[in-house]
């Protein structure tokens, strides 16, 4: 159980409460990191191979604002410094994250207005606060760029029916975005999500920490139509599929994510990968081994386009979600050197060594 | 009343309070908002004209802290992510809008230090939270950069006579800013602002959602004398007066707003502008239909520089300036193509759907 | 004592308490500051002098969170808007300043995770809060450049041992940054403090307001060994001494410090710097005069690289260093033009009026 925890309980933010209804909570979050590996380049004599480096860096900085303003009214307001300080990268700069508000006008219905996820990928909608392991799947990530930002401004519908059996959500954004897309519709993404009976997840997780069970497939949809200018417009489709499911302390899911674009002149492109993780908390110890296979095709409209990504690793609880460390090897493949950037190494090794800070 | 609105009294954010004097405020703003119509313009065959474009983004989003240090001694931060995902304009870098402290030695007399709005312009000095259309004016918006940034660090005395009958604004600041500007001397402005008894306003709005009535002159002038480098000169002189008042739910201001700048060598240019704007806010319903009719001569020392815009609107109040939702239509008519960056556009219309949550 | 402050004691924060272990503290600082006198330089005639100008601006803007998880774990989280409005440097964009977690397992020893201050230097590692002078000495800005930034992720090992008699900190980081560092290895810093007993600072202030004593030696030392990339690595060396006192209302402090940059090609570059600097408080008036004289010399390896600060000011204290204000007067003297950056001046002034307003 949590207090098991050698710091005890997971804490939850600081709470102002007003009346019975409003309140405002703050968190802080930080993940202090530190990797280790072929993290970059270096080009002697012509030849450009992985290079060994050290960096040590805040993997993600939030201050998180959120709460009720009525019982059925919510909101959040979350300020990000992600990435401060890791090479390559730098700055330190201060964006918002997610800035947002949503009516329940019952479970089965509820509008969210704002800057917030679009409604598709498992691993991606899962909170980053809550992953098995140290970086999500690079394919998921990939997804997140393809209709511009996964984290814009967007309205979306959403409800749970049959007690959380059938969830459902239905989004319209801006999607392909830019100054000059001045033709094409916006982007139109849906996702349901399908759990039997008894096996309803309380709270989205890849870490449930021992604690309860449930299965779920979700199903998610998202296309934009003749986005562009008056110089090229293209179509984009995206389409996933994922299974997640947890017994206790072991967990497992997998994905399957495929982005077409089709251009009104021009080739097409049609980059897809899928993934399965999986881990086993052990209670007690409050260690969770996990382990993780991806394989991911930059175009699967062309030959050797494909990266395949081996990830194992171990995450260490001190406090639940709110204290933890999570240590990562992670093994790359690339199908030729091009793909890897390099002109002769194929393959890449990163450690991942990561703290997470979070009240 | 307010307990009328459909979702309750306004709210006024998250305090903690030490003792009988401190006290610390939180609250969150956003203005989620969808705009459609002439947004941007394209070029085809060598013809410019208006093109149909449809943003999603974050009108406003602020963090605002601030209250009481003691009794007399008042302070406001505030960090803005403003047109977060707005297409054009793109970023959601983070910035400090207003940082300040006030000390009011008695109502007739205190000081301001910091970044927060130079005093002018009605439209402008009214919180863009209780503002009766979606925008603002175009000439008070071109009038908050006539002096560098509206929102700039500055020291302003100001104080009330006669129970707010008699208002002064006393200010300096450094006005049109930049490394090279060595020469000159600060800006200064003024504005007083009568009202007469029991006629004055008990906080600055242009929605008072049907309490109260008021009626307000003011008078501001703007003055900084031989501001530039070495190599060029200018001075630049700042006009404005405005009229506002509101019975119970009828509400209406006008403004006349003038912007001269005499280079030490070339020609004088002299921006100019009004507006008058009014509504009408109907208890029970709390519906308000409101219009605005400006007119803007980008530069009165020539011909054909007159914008003239005319807009219609309502907003709906869910829960007073806390949760709301503003619809306008906003006709633009310029005097030439050239003055609307076309080749052979002269009028553009855009429809705005703003909500705003705010506690 | 504090209270005799005409605003009263100093105040902290607002704090929100949940259980007996669990608090976050929220705290803003402004420090609105005008600068005037030779702030900048014009060319006429091919003759590069140092021009008179005036600047009002935010030196400071934060918003500090901080406070403990549990008994033993402490967090921090500033964001920062420094030099906002400041002329030559312009913009308010929001950064991380500060984000980290500290373990301690008690005085003797704990450990700080994530973007705080690198352990070397009296003056830099006291809060900019708590200074006697407007601004801290030149030779120790310079050195918190000389690995990277002074704010960055970091893991610090300290403790006190014999009542704070002595202090360790012993220091990693990515040192001298930038992606194409991908040689050599961390940087390594150190630092110890000693104090007789009954002369243990309670807190490091350079302003301590009447109260207490303390005598402080501190010597810091840092290394990063080759590096670099595959085209030129360097070896850099720090090393500092600082002594620091105050007895009741008299303090004063120096400190020399000197950076050694040693390229695999090329020359050697040897910056050194020393200050000395004392004020006293005169209690019941609140007043405190000080002054500094710094001798700062750009590269000890060349001739003619030496800039001499002299800065006379006082402070005066409001409500302690919640409310106080600073007025300085530095008097720069340059070896040469060219080591000013002008063609015919070698000697600068400029006047330095601070507000600080801190709860």
């Amino acid at each position: 159980a949590d207090d098991d925890f050698i710091l005890g309980k997971e804490s939850k933010g600081g709470t102002v409460q007003h009346g019975s209804e409003f309140n405002m909570k703050a968190r802080v979050r930080l993940q202090p990191r530190w990797d280790y590996g072929d993290l970059t380049t270096e080009t002697l004599g012509g030849v450009t191979s992985f290079a060994t480096q050290s960096d040590l860096y805040i993997r993600r900085a939030r201050l998180e604002i959120g709460g009720n303003m009525t019982k059925n009214l919510t909101y959040g307001f979350v300020l990000e410094a992600d990435k401060s300080d890791q090479k390559n990268v730098g700055g330190a700069t201060t964006k918002l994250h997610y800035a947002y508000f949503n009516y329940k006008f019952d479970d089965a219905f509820g509008v969210r207005v704002g800057k917030e996820k679009l409604p598709y990928s498992r691993v991606s909608l899962t909170s980053s606060s809550k992953q098995l392991l140290v970086e999500r799947p690079f394919s998921t990530e990939a997804a997140k760029k393809f209709f511009g930002d996964y984290y814009q401004t967007n309205v979306m519908l959403h409800g749970k029916l049959a007690g959380g059996m059938f969830n459902y959500y239905a989004d319209v954004a801006d999607g392909v975005n830019g100054g000059a897309n001045t033709r094409g519709g916006p982007a139109l993404i849906g996702r349901i999500e399908l759990s039997p009976p008894s096996l309803v997840e309380k709270g989205r997780s890849d870490a449930h920490l021992g604690k309860g069970q449930h299965l779920t497939l979700g199903l998610s949809y998202g296309t934009q139509q003749g986005a562009g200018s008056a110089t090229g417009e293209a179509d984009y489709t995206l389409q996933g599929l994922d299974l997640s499911g947890h017994w206790q302390g072991l967990t497992a899911q997998a994905e399957y994510i495929e982005m077409k674009t089709e251009p009104s002149t021009g080739l097409v492109t049609k980059p897809k990968g899928w993934y399965v993780q999986a881990g086993y908390f052990i209670p007690g110890l409050n260690l969770e081994p996990a382990f993780r296979y991806e394989n991911f095709d930059h175009n699967s409209e062309r030959a050797d386009q494909t990266q395949k990504i081996t990830t194992l690793g171990a995450n260490y609880y001190l406090k639940g979600h709110s204290m933890k460390v999570g240590l990562n090897w992670v093994h790359h493949k690339y199908d030729t050197p091009a793909l890897a950037k390099t002109t002769d190494d194929t393959s890449a090794n990163v450690v991942q060594l990561q703290t997470q800070f979070y009240f």
